[in-house]
């Protein structure tokens, strides 16, 4: 009873398609979900894709548009009239998604595909929309809502409900508003369904609505969504007038978007250009601006190593142990760092809470460190002559681990409480400041310990 | 008109409450959302906590508890009676919220509450709900659905949904099920509302539902929602009988959960246990596992440079480039890993997809490597009067990059592929590799240039 397309039926279909029968395919095709149908075609070659896309029916095909690749997506609308893009595609889509597809386009043809939507309603909502920047909570919003007066009974709310409701897919919430249009509170369907007809809305709304302004960021839309389980959020605009409606499976993308962003900064990718996320180029450029921090750190560690030049010489079994030192130091900075910003990234960390956070964060690295320092410590005296070896490498270590921890922990809340974002440099830039600064801490308790 | 408690309003009131006027904020208090009493309630102390809560109106608070860290609602919960956890808690909770605090109370208690919780229906359906593997559908979903059956009309649909909508607190759907109580489809709200009433509903109803099992892993639950875009999503038993329905709040909850524990376990952070997060002890087990790996690789990483220790005599300056070498093959590892294992989180990248990804960042780390051994390269012949080292560097440094391409790629893909956790293993396991075979790259090319 399930769309789900399995991998085996994806091949089967790739199969036929690939052996030219295109047509024979399109009943089994025009049944799927359009998420299944989105899947297919993200899958195929560009130009298979296009060619399938054609025989696919318009309502469907028009939501699978909005979850293909961009490249996909670029290449069906190139081949299509603004006459076309506006019938098949913009007047099957909410007009948040309509206007989505339309901002892709090119500025002249945007105003031509406009003209072409027949319902002029539709039209002047997705221009309104259009305004937005896409990154706030109006860029999310979409026009389908339903909205009664608040000076209006149960009887006449049903019947504006069922007037509005031809246009509106999936009906979650109805907002009260007052003359003016501003948004006073809820009316629940609940109680549309339960009280008698004459009730005036007046009696009934719940007032206590949450509500995001339009330019509300869309993080902080999610933020509140997910605080407040929300399904659906009301939009007002600076007037408190209701201007749209977000619902949660945008809100959804956007907290993917938003982990997955984190995750690629911690790890040293900066901006991740979803547009051509499969050129080399493009994915070697957001990798390399941290790589070369690394290599500058690396350098500067050489520096560093180099003026400890004549130790060496003598003490050639110094050498061997920088490694663990550096790579100790990374580990645990990355530790503590990822702890930090994803506290910080779901609020249960605030910016403000520096020194308790340190605090937990420096026991933890002085347990840590204790128990590998110790371990390191019998190790060598099992198998290394040297004593002066022994206490340098140990006495290193654990100083290491507790100003990685001290650092992992400072960076990404200093960097909350400047408001930038936490995960911009915590990452590599730690490892990297771990490295140079534990080589430090190395050779100078080892300058200590040979010459004592 | 939104709930929403700012960071001063959270400070007033806690200097109220500290000050001992507990009673004199419950009006100010009774008004809040159940998450900011939630939130207030988690920076305060916990026996100030406590002591809050009591004053809180029953229907409000029950939420709320859901949302307070473990420590705080056990202290509550011992502190309620059976019957009082039954009158206050449980018979305001929905189904799935309140087999959740029941299932966190000790054996003997979970009889005692459910036997005091007056509707019977509600507390044989949470008796239900107990029996299902929380880590499944059935762990997540509740039993607040409305159902019709396929041989009523719209009109008695309407009176149906009125007695059932008393129970339920948001009609996301309506379902349609056969005299055996299996799922044949969904009714939409719109065609109850706009179809005439004499409609049969086996006219009308929308066959094509997409479901899951009461055993479906609650991570594919997610992965179904966010992929159809749904709000609600009904979950069916062996015979196909609709059992329960769960509702994307829950969901919402899984996926951040998962999110944080790939970017967790990424950063070398094992079973991160939520019940003891503030205890340092927990938060050092849960780091240490992956750092005693980074210890083997470094004790590993002494014994390969011990081998060259004449060649480091005779020739310091080796040295001065070891942390280098190190962290630019642990950087280009992790930004490898981190991408894979993302794409393979939201399904961009398929486990079979080995030989592409592993071309395409080999192809990456070419460019890259290039790129830094070239400048590597530069600054050592500006500043170095050694041939052999500058050209020892940036080989190593080029093999190093290349390397860690390929073994960042291959081990999340392999571990998917043996269907083990991708992020598993990938972080400081791919770090602590890279470092080890880094360090034999670097001082073999040593050898072959100081000798040639």
């Amino acid at each position: 009873m399930s769309f789900h397309l399995s991998d085996t039926e994806l091949e089967e279909l790739r199969s036929i398609l690939a052996a030219g029968g295109v047509a024979g395919t399109q009943a089994r095709l025009a049944k799927l979900h359009p998420a299944d149908m989105a899947e297919l075609l993200n899958r195929l070659e560009v130009n298979e894709a296009v060619r399938v896309y054609e025989i696919l029916p318009d309502e469907p095909a028009a939501e699978a548009l909005l979850l293909l690749d961009d490249e996909v997506r670029e290449k069906i609308l190139e081949k299509l009239t603004p006459q076309e893009i506006a019938e098949q595609v913009i007047e099957n889509l909410d007009s948040d998604d309509a206007a989505d597809v339309i901002a892709e386009l090119p500025d002249e043809q945007q105003d031509k595909v406009l003209s072409h939507v027949e319902d002029s309603e539709q039209a002047g909502e997705i221009a309104d929309l259009l305004n937005y920047d896409p990154d706030t909570a109006g860029g999310l919003m979409d026009k389908e809502f339903i909205a009664v007066h608040v000076n209006q009974n149960v009887w006449e709310c049903i019947r504006e409900i069922r007037k509005q409701a031809e246009e509106v897919e999936s009906v979650y919430s109805i907002y009260v508003i007052d003359e003016e249009g501003k948004l006073l509170g809820l009316l629940s369907l609940k109680s549309v369904l339960t009280k008698s007809l004459r009730t005036p809305v007046r009696d009934v709304y719940n007032p206590n609505v949450i509500s995001v302004k339009v330019n509300t960021p869309k993080e902080e839309v999610a933020m509140i969504m997910r605080k407040y389980d929300l399904v659906v959020v009301p939009v007002v605009d600076a007037l408190g007038r209701l201007a749209g409606r977000i619902t949660i499976d945008d809100v959804v993308d956007v907290m993917q978007e938003e982990a997955e962003k984190d995750m690629q900064m911690l790890s040293g990718i900066s901006v991740y250009s979803e547009q051509q996320k499969n050129r080399v180029w493009s994915l070697s450029r957001a990798r390399i601006p941290w790589l070369l921090v690394g290599l500058a750190g690396g350098v500067l560690g050489s520096r560093i190593i180099g003026t400890y030049e004549s130790q060496i010489q003598i003490h050639p079994e110094m050498a061997f142990f920088i490694p663990l030192i550096g790579a100790m130091g990374g580990n645990v900075g990355v530790q503590s760092s990822a702890i930090v910003v994803q506290g910080l990234a779901n609020n249960s960390i605030q910016p403000g809470d520096m020194v308790p956070k340190l605090l937990r964060e420096l026991a933890v690295g002085l347990v840590n460190g204790l128990i590998c320092s110790l371990l390191i410590l019998g190790y060598n005296l099992l198998v290394s002559d040297s004593m002066n070896l022994c206490v340098t490498v140990s006495v290193a270590l654990f100083s290491v681990i507790l100003f990685a921890s001290f650092l992992g922990t400072f960076v990404p809340l200093t960097l909350s409480r400047m408001k930038l974002d936490p995960a911009l440099a915590t990452g590599p830039f730690v490892t990297t400041v771990n490295d140079i600064i534990g080589m430090t801490i190395y050779f100078l308790v080892g300058r200590l310990m040979y010459s004592a």
